[in-house]
């Protein structure tokens, strides 16, 4: 294992969110708010630990899948660890489990809260809160592969361990400039939306934050009432972009690139339109009162639709007051989730979009025994290894999910609110029903099951495998076994020699 | 499509239950019940359609995997359809589709019931219900295959489509001996329960009722209370004979001819009994109060693991009042099922057991990615195809889950309710929680739900495949590609000649 590498990487993730400290300083100064020292504060840390991490680049810059993902799931954690501070410190959140719950919410782009109170915080931390939505949302070690060079092959280890979907596409042959053009992507779309809510007369602050909000598909939101007062004009705003971000990114580089076909021939895409068109419309049927009116009913479903499908977890309306009906369309949403390469989170629909096939694959086993029938995506045969490791992560997500419910049972709450506690994060949503409905929080669960809840977010947002990785003991035990190997052969070189 | 096959499986199927319908017709002789002659008359419709159906055996015997599965799902839906015929008729049950409902939850050992008073029933009809379970715990076509001789690797069809779990072995090179082995075994165990209940003086009529639901894991009380009522000794004896009957029937049949090591070695069979130690213990614990004191928690506990694992649905409290945790448990024990081979519902435990190898090797690729690792149950490597086709199920199951729960959603009940009516019902369990606990019952759904959960019922029993191809209109369709590929030929065999 080349631990150099993971250290150098670690230091370099540090490094950067050092330097994202520096908005909320601004912000700070801007506001003449007093926590930005503690803000400043917590950069020098960072920047402090990462020359200590970071102080030279290795010789050998070569890593491997098991690296790769070891080195993302320690820099999440790490990054969480720092971000964190600022909350003990200012004494906004004054327990340190606490803290990191929100910090982890904010990166893996849940949007769960432990505040009960979220207008009690200072504009500067309000402000940190939804930017580590917006630096979590594309994930900062593909911003780290942006600027870093690795040897050949090497990063796209690193970005495999941090991109969501089953399969990870390079849209250009050299990976840190697919990492340069999802970044430039994700910076102009932030910045449009940041446009046209202007356009609405949102003020600045509340439309910087939403905004980094709704790119992250993160879901903090800076008023008590979550986005309810905001006019119909910028909730429709927000609900597009929240769609929008919840796009594969690859449908925007065919955009830029002019291969218009391409980008509309993207099955997974459609797929993603129509379940929310459908859904909308029948939520919006379900949820129908005279009182309320056509247009609102119909905002706030597509609304509510659109924050759940992406995973964002914004809320116009406390739904779960809703219908069963509604209410269990939106528990199918929060699983399937967003497209592969957003923002998002959840299964992803690529990832159900082969699961069905190979489901009616195997019926049709049943009536041609002898059938050797490949399963195709968007006219390409996808290779059976692709299709194995879909339904093995199925499997890993039911176990995982199946453990998480398990422990945070053990509180005593409603099956609903656990489940929707459970699903809400690991599929990085934010609000579940029942207890942590849209007016509900994290904040009353026992440490344990605050715990659980965040390797949840941190499992989901990697997509499982990372975090396992990092909890297996078997990765440390077999260094133990390389150390043996390298006496064996060294005994053996010692033999011939003789 | 051999049609005349299927044909003549349905008739024999329809007069073995013509026969079957004689036990009823007996017991109202002696209980001098009138509702006799409905019974009487049912059995003769029985045997009338087999005449029709089976009049004589088709000349090529020869079946594959498609006719065994759509056999045996029309045989099941035959069965349940003239078995719900006496209710009618009697009028104990007035609507057609309630009897309909319970008839299948008798074959399919379901054991969820519509009625909220049982007691009103006669003594004849009760015995019926439960007669159903025993019927339906081994299968009919296990039976049918027990005593009609088909050609060549024929019957692996008709059992594969019919029995559970994820490979069907043959005991013994000869399949209908086999059958014949089950058989002896389930009423060996079957007259066992009944004279050590007999031993505690359990009623006669009780005992021999109980024993059916027991051995056919079903669940169908004949008393209101369930079987709070009866004496600790009595529900111990029911405890262990729910276990015993959730084992796989190859450890029987492995002490039967002495291989008492490897009956032992069986991986599936002590996962099994270390999951009911485990989670009995960890209930007892948590449900313990002083007024009830440690025996009775304890029986209580260990009843209600082994009825609900095995999904046979017997209770002795209401497991519904119990602390979130314990309610969990019963949720995951819902799911895991018994044994392979058993006559127990439930995704298995050794498909359980292969889904958890096959995560723990998908995580270890992350680690040597160039590791081939087989999975082995038992010390036999498993064949790739078995591994796969396992996740397949997982995910068909899933799938069908969440439309059912779907479409359930629609009466406005709670998320537990549907969640675990949907459960109960799939994994042919009998009550869930919430208003389909131990003290409510199935009655009051709509007639659709009612019948998307008939067809979880039986897709629950049948292992998913053999309905969905019943329901798949490609079965139909194809037909005329095959008439078309026959007309095909001959035109060519025709240009050929001249």
């Amino acid at each position: 294992m080349n631990r150099k590498m993971i250290s150098y990487i670690l230091g370099m993730v540090c490094r950067a969110e050092g330097l994202l400290l520096l908005l909320p300083c601004l912000a700070s100064l801007y506001f003449r708010e007093h926590e930005g020292y503690h803000y400043l504060l917590t950069a020098g840390i960072a920047l402090f630990i990462s020359l200590i991490l970071a102080r030279k680049k290795p010789d050998n810059t070569m890593i491997f899948l098991r690296e790769g993902c070891i080195a993302t799931a320690l820099s999440w954690i790490v990054m969480s660890l720092i971000g964190c501070l600022p909350f003990v410190m200012t004494g906004e959140i004054t327990n340190f489990v606490d803290a990191l719950f929100e910090t982890i919410s904010g990166f893996t782009t849940t949007g769960g809260s432990i505040l009960s109170d979220v207008e009690a915080l200072s504009k500067t931390s309000l402000l940190w809160r939804s930017f580590t939505h917006w630096i979590g949302g594309m994930g900062v070690l593909v911003f780290v592969l942006a600027v870093v060079p690795l040897s050949g092959g090497s990063n796209i280890n690193l970005m495999r361990a941090e991109s969501p979907g089953p399969s990870v596409g390079k849209l250009v042959p050299k990976l840190s400039d697919t990492a340069k053009i999802l970044y430039f992507i994700y910076f102009l779309m932030t910045i449009a939306e940041m446009i046209f809510l202007a356009i609405g007369h949102m003020p600045a602050f509340d439309n910087i934050c939403i905004s980094f909000g709704t790119a992250g598909t993160g879901g903090f939101a800076i008023l008590n009432t979550g986005l309810a007062t905001y006019t119909p004009y910028q909730q429709w705003v927000v609900t597009i972009f929240m769609i929008l971000f919840g796009v594969n990114f690859n449908f925007y580089h065919f955009l830029l690139i002019r291969r218009f076909k391409k980008a509309f021939m993207m099955s997974e895409v459609r797929t993603y339109f129509i379940v929310i068109i459908l859904s909308g419309l029948v939520i919006a049927i379900n949820t129908y009162n005279t009182a309320e009116g056509v247009s609102a009913t119909i905002r706030n479903s597509f609304f509510t639709v659109g924050s759940i499908i992406t995973t964002t977890g914004y809320s116009t309306v406390d739904f779960n007051l809703w219908p069963s009906l509604s209410k269990v369309i939106l528990v199918f949403l929060m699983f399937s989730g967003a497209c592969a390469g957003s923002t998002g989170g959840g299964i992803k629909i690529s990832r159900l979009r082969i699961l069905t096939k190979s489901v009616f694959r195997e019926v049709n086993k049943y009536y041609h025994p002898r059938s050797v029938k490949k399963i195709k995506e968007d006219g390409e045969v996808l290779d059976e290894e692709t299709v194995r490791s879909v339904g093995v992560y199925m499997c890993t997500f039911a176990v995982i999910f199946a453990i998480s419910l398990f422990i945070v049972s053990f509180e005593g709450r409603s099956f609903e609110t656990n489940f929707t506690a459970v699903a809400a994060c690991i599929n990085n949503i934010g609000p579940g029903l029942s207890d942590v409905g849209p007016t509900g929080n994290f904040g009353s669960f026992s440490i344990p099951s605050k715990i659980v809840l965040m390797i949840d977010m941190l499992a989901g947002r990697l997509e499982l495998y990372p975090l396992i990785l990092l909890l297996n003991p078997s990765v440390y035990i077999d260094r133990a076994g390389e150390v043996r190997a390298h006496f064996r052969k060294r005994r053996r070189l010692h033999k011939q020699d003789r």
